[in-house]
């Protein structure tokens, strides 16, 4: 564990400096927080940063045309992790940025921040990565090139700040 | 990001031949499920396996004496890690599992697999880690020396099988 | 709603006096906490109330032999009513309590108490409503006898205390 | 419960008759749907409908001026009741509507109901109670003027249409 940790902070070390403000997301969602998203110590729980994740994770597969319900190919979730890097105060809402970051032949990774409302620094960081398979075999298979392309809209492009 | 991605795919790799396992944790938990826990797909949601990491957590937490209303150093959550092997289907519980990984002079890993009743291999594995800080300052400082004591207890040391 | 409101709290207060002591409820369940279950003013959140209540009902109807997945008539939410008698503080698990009220013939109303584990005095009371339905039209139909026979081993028959 | 439940049935009928429809509500609010606010029978999950009564009772505390933090005199929650009427479906937001009902010394009741977004027959109606209380104490007191005043400009005023 030791190395991978290592890794991490060694790869989050170097996309921080560079690459971690608001322009570098191409996809924006304001999520409106609930009053029971908030525990006993006055932040938003841990667990509920996951759930931002997904939230803007799923406005761009709708994005994507991917139809849950009929597709033949359907992505699973992966791998999630998240950073904490303060606590998420009590706000209205919260903004949530996404980029699509390494775009494999059956798997996407999203990277993720979460804002503040007034605030340039991200609260969080992390990525969540989507494996798409068959959905009887439920193994991977390629993504759809039609919702490829739209991921490819969504990568980060620009030069760093 | 593929550099980390491949580093995660190795390190993972090797830790589930060698200690993946239900008796390389020395703690565990049965989490009854919830019936809002399972979404429209039929399986436990994404961010509930953050949830039931949490449950565990705040066992072990209990365990190590910590006070999170009286005492001057609490954890902060730093950095939580899901790798998702297979949907948990409808069940009554969950089991959790946990071991203490890093033990850092402020900072403490722990490593947790999820289970289904029946099987023994992890539906999910992954780490969570606490930062002791102090409550006034929110700076990180070590952690009490008789907290220390209670995670070395539920670090694994046995051999790999 | 005056009239309702009043007829509300007449009717309460007469349960109230005679028969809500644990010892009044044929089904009684430990539901563990969870961390979030708790606001950020330290008490349950008003409405995991419910969630406790469906968990309780969910426990009922699973004794019923109810398959949700692949019976013609299932049974449909129809009303719930909570009465807040007093914050749920900080505790590892509530009791909840159950007893099944009016029966009819393609509805049950299941009367519903949560209890810290030190108390007698219920921390909230109320029903919750399951109408009988067919599946496809949505219509409402008797409930199976064999359903019944079960609710009705979980009547309060005792006298009043 | 009989006489109560014919109670319901009887005044929910009348009342659904006359002023149930979209208009007759002052207060409007479009409430964002999570994935997980849906449970695996595709509809919503009957104890979210609490949660969007919820939000909707915080979104006119908000505007009455109340401060959870520092005020006195807190409101707190006495009762709710929940009539469901029609699954909610798949959709990108609720939209819930409310007017206040009975204004007492120390209590409001809010009535209630949520809309897909394209009906204007209700999927749910209900009410919630807030029992102004003393911190301290805990005790009934008579609500602050300024609230009040808010609260009238909520009420219900119209012709039935």
């Amino acid at each position: 564990m030791s190395e991978l940790s290592q890794t991490i902070a060694r790869d989050t070390a170097q996309k921080k400096s560079a690459t971690d403000s608001r322009e570098n997301y191409p996809l924006h969602l304001a999520i409106p927080t609930r009053f029971n998203d908030y525990d006993l110590l006055g932040h938003v729980n841990n667990a509920l940063y996951n759930r931002y994740f997904e939230i803007i994770v799923l406005e761009l597969v709708k994005r994507s045309g991917i139809d849950w319900i009929k597709d033949n190919v359907v992505p699973f979730a992966a791998e999630v992790l998240v950073q904490f890097k303060k606590p998420l105060p009590l706000v209205d809402h919260i903004d949530a940025a996404l980029r699509v970051g390494r775009l494999g032949r059956s798997s996407v990774t999203y990277e993720i921040a979460l804002f503040t409302p007034t605030s340039e620094d991200a609260s969080a960081n992390g990525h969540f990565v989507h494996v798409f398979v068959d959905r009887t075999s439920e193994q991977p298979v390629p993504m759809p090139q039609s919702v490829r392309d739209v991921f490819e809209r969504y990568q980060y492009t620009g030069e760093t700040s």
